[in-house]
């Protein structure tokens, strides 16, 4: 007897996934993904489309070891007119280590008859005969209803014809699709009602949603709420358009809010958000700020009167608890920051100020303006609030807020100051006639009242940059060699002026052993934007490490 | 007698959207958002916060000139043990040029006990006093009841009493808020459906919905649907955490899904992307991609199978017709492609590939092994595929794009040719001790056979190649005096190799008469990258315009 609160989660992200535009995994990406989803215990990895392309193939011949997800290969029913047995793209599917085979066929007549240009009868023939081929050579054959909800609306009788034949011809699941994401809650709820009225147990549908109207997480949830014990979706709502329903948050609603179980134990969600991350990382996005239940942002406060009431109680501007996901309440600085704000963010990175205020200032930093009083919340808001107008966003760069707010309490040494810099690039002709590019950098660099002079060759003025700077500090600072740039974003500021626009650096750094940082520069000049965000970088791994200048 | 089938819309973006992370409108930004908003009938447009901030202030003090679109003021009910008349923050509210005045007040008893720490009457009190004072003051007094469904659930008498008590005083609208945004849609459904039944009219009830549970439109659909006819929202969701329901989402449901009617017309409707983007343009951020119904992937087909079907009829894998929404169809270039991909791509820029096969081919770019045969479609796929490997994004830059093929069809001329290059970026301290910064590039250019030398000055190393360059072609070529560059964005392409590692830079540009076009550069080296992407842009401006090399 099937446990009626159980649902089985269905990953896609290797296959509708990888249509996304701008997507482009190699076999390598795949298997990475479907290790983080079989450690979660996601049911279902569709791993590719075998013979669709090289990297599903490569893929499918050296499967990565899973221990909780089953592989499932996709395809098509076989083609009008062949036997099952005697089609090489579905007997290509049957010879790969998957052993869940996951076909699509039509059930919207007007497809049928307009895009295949075949006869209704046939097409259920191609069904039936498809899913009886696959369920005796695999262990699980599953149908993915393309279409079905717009095929509902237009011909109920013949959709339903399409996913009986399936089910009849054993079937363990037959997929709802939604596959032009047109279809809104409370038409899932009600057809998906209707089609188990008519016989298909809820226990064996399942439901494929696509985000073209922004409500592919709600529709997979409301075919669950009318029955059917199965979700197809995408990490992070990856795919094609609009992306497919979001697993990342249909997961934890399932299981928070609506009281169901998934193969996804609660210990397992805590990994949720890495898991999120993880796919970001493959594809070197920056993770959305904004996501569901993992963002950064998802549970960042920034109005001044929500920061006072989540101090107080967080049930006052939360959902859920942030660490069921494994995400982290966060206080934001910002142009909006009220004094309970900046307070709050500065407790959070351990500065006390009640304490500061019976110190002794050891400096101001050049940044700031005479009269400013460091242990003065409201100039400090001040001094945030201006430096973000002249383009830096602490938001984003945690590590150059907390240098600033450290700079002003005069606990952040001077390691090092960099006396002046001379950076070349050229492209030429080399004595051979070939195209040659060069940057060189040289910087004059003052350590402890020592001056060092060195040199420094790159791919690039930056990289040139920090080759010469390094030559220096590393001979002072050894712990610098583990320090390592992991991403460099530019951006400008000012959206109306061109190439003299005012432009943002931001780097992220790891210090080798996972710990990772960002910080931001700002400046007309690219190269000065960058060699900022470069400074306040290795600052901020020297000041972590506790060394002394 | 009211329409049942007239919703309202009421966009909170100025006031809940600006509490979004890194987002800070100054009181032009939000002038400007009004009128786009006015422009395409919005109902309701919170303008802000009166007395919160210096910004909100300088908007309402010169509020923009509104024809259809009626202005709200948002606050907060009177404080406790003050009478409405006396209250400071009441009474600046109601002397903005607002006819429409929102108050929140609380109706959870929780957050009245343990946030506010009064009494549950007193509440009640501060909610009446506040409408019925507000009411007779302004056109209209409207309720934010904040969290509302969280309320309800813990206490539904005394949430229902809350509402009860505003639209007895003469509320407009009560408005029902899912504050923390952890309510799903069946939940909205059913708690909206009692609330009418409790005897508050649907024509009376809003809804507010923040997108923490990824269903905001959802919700907000589901609280239409059952009766409520007024929905609180965002410009593309923006909003504090995980944004609030998206009016570019709500709306198009509303109108084209659910047979109702807003204040926006069929004819306003095809604005919306515009409308959309324009937020985009103020707030200086690249539009999602996968925003659906206006991004620009919304309506884009990539798999070569959806390319061939939908060349065949767009329903199969379009749930509205791009237009409505003032969209457009698009072929995507990528790994993903197949035949009919790239070759409905190149019908999409007007190549005709069956035309072009009769005539005899000029040259064929540098970047092309021998063998290429420009002719073949599939010989440009696997170009497009090499250079897509190599970290190119086409989907992003249309304009390289294009060039690529026109150049592998020998139709681009060449209108320039860089010889060399050399540019210094340098810091130091200048005669008087004070730190200047200098960039100058200078560049061998040839056209026409002849060698032009030229040397710029610029606030950073692109920008000084970028003025040294259009010294030599705006002689030639007067037409590029009107081109701006309008963006400029650098990522890494591999993420582990820090600051050598290669880098892509996008630039977008425009031409003085509001055409926009992308390009793109890879290279170890930035600033190589930053000139390829540059000249790609030029080049594109000269072909056309049709200038002749």
């Amino acid at each position: 007897m099937e446990n009626s609160s159980r649902v089985y989660v269905y990953d896609t992200t290797l296959r509708d996934g990888a249509q996304t535009q701008g997507v482009d995994f190699s076999a390598t990406d795949k298997a990475r993904i479907a290790r983080e989803l079989d450690r979660i215990g996601i049911d279902y990895i569709e791993g590719g489309w075998p013979k669709a392309n090289a990297t599903d193939d490569a893929f499918f011949a050296n499967p990565p070891e899973l221990n909780r997800s089953r592989l499932a290969a996709f395809g098509m029913t076989r083609r009008a007119g062949r036997s099952a047995d005697n089609d090489p793209g579905l007997g290509a599917l049957l010879v790969t280590p998957a052993r869940v085979v996951t076909l699509v066929g039509k059930s919207w007549d007007f497809q049928v008859t307009v895009a295949l240009g075949i006869e209704l009868d046939e097409n259920l023939r191609m069904i039936a005969d498809s899913i009886a081929h696959a369920a005796a050579k695999v262990d699980e054959a599953l149908f993915d209803a393309e279409h079905f909800f717009d095929g509902y609306k237009a011909n109920p009788d013949y959709a339903l014809s399409a996913v009986r034949a399936a089910y009849q011809a054993g079937a363990r699941w037959v997929v709802l699709c939604d596959t032009n994401g047109g279809t809104l809650p409370h038409e899932v709820s009600r057809i998906v009602g209707e089609v188990i009225a008519a016989g298909i147990p809820g226990s064996h549908i399942g439901i494929h949603c696509h985000n073209d109207s922004e409500t592919a997480v709600a529709n997979s949830l409301a075919a669950v709420a009318a029955g059917a014990r199965q979700v197809q979706g995408t990490l992070n709502g990856l795919g094609e358009r609009c992306g497919n329903a979001n697993l990342v948050s249909v997961i934890p609603a399932l299981m928070l809010k609506m009281g169901f179980t998934t193969g996804v134990s609660l210990e397992d969600l805590a990994s949720l958000k890495t898991v999120s991350r993880a796919l970001d990382d493959v594809l070197d996005r920056v993770p959305q700020r904004g996501q569901p239940y993992v963002g950064a942002s998802a549970f960042a406060h920034k109005g001044g009167l929500h920061v006072s009431a989540v101090a107080r109680d967080p049930r006052c501007y939360e959902h859920i608890d942030p660490a069921l996901v494994g995400n982290v309440r966060h206080f934001v600085v910002s142009d909006q920051a009220g004094r309970s704000n900046i307070v709050a963010r500065m407790n959070e990175i351990g500065v006390d100020l009640d304490a500061v205020k019976r110190e002794a200032l050891v400096r101001v930093v050049g940044q700031m303006q005479v009269g400013f009083d460091p242990h003065s919340v409201t100039d400090l808001v001040d001094l945030v609030k201006k430096l973000e107008g002249e383009g830096y966003t602490y938001d984003q760069a945690a590590a150059s807020f907390e240098l600033l707010v450290r700079r002003a309490l005069g606990e952040v040494p001077d390691y090092f100051t960099l006396e002046r810099y001379r950076v070349i690039d050229e492209r030429r002709r080399n004595a051979r006639g070939d195209w040659i590019t060069l940057s060189e950098a040289t910087v004059k660099v003052e350590v402890d009242g020592n001056d060092y002079m060195e040199v420094g060759e790159g791919t690039g003025p930056v990289h040139a940059f920090d080759v010469a700077l390094r030559k220096v500090l590393v001979g002072v600072y050894p712990e610098l060699t583990a320090l390592e740039l992991k991403d460099y974003r530019v951006r400008i500021t000012e959206s109306t002026v061109g190439t003299s626009a005012k432009t943002r650096v931001t780097i992220e750094s790891e210090d080798g052993r996972g710990n990772r940082w960002t910080t931001v520069g700002v400046h007309s000049n690219v190269l000065e934007a960058s060699l900022e965000a470069l400074q306040d970088s290795i600052t901020f791994m020297l000041f972590r490490l506790g060394t002394q200048s």
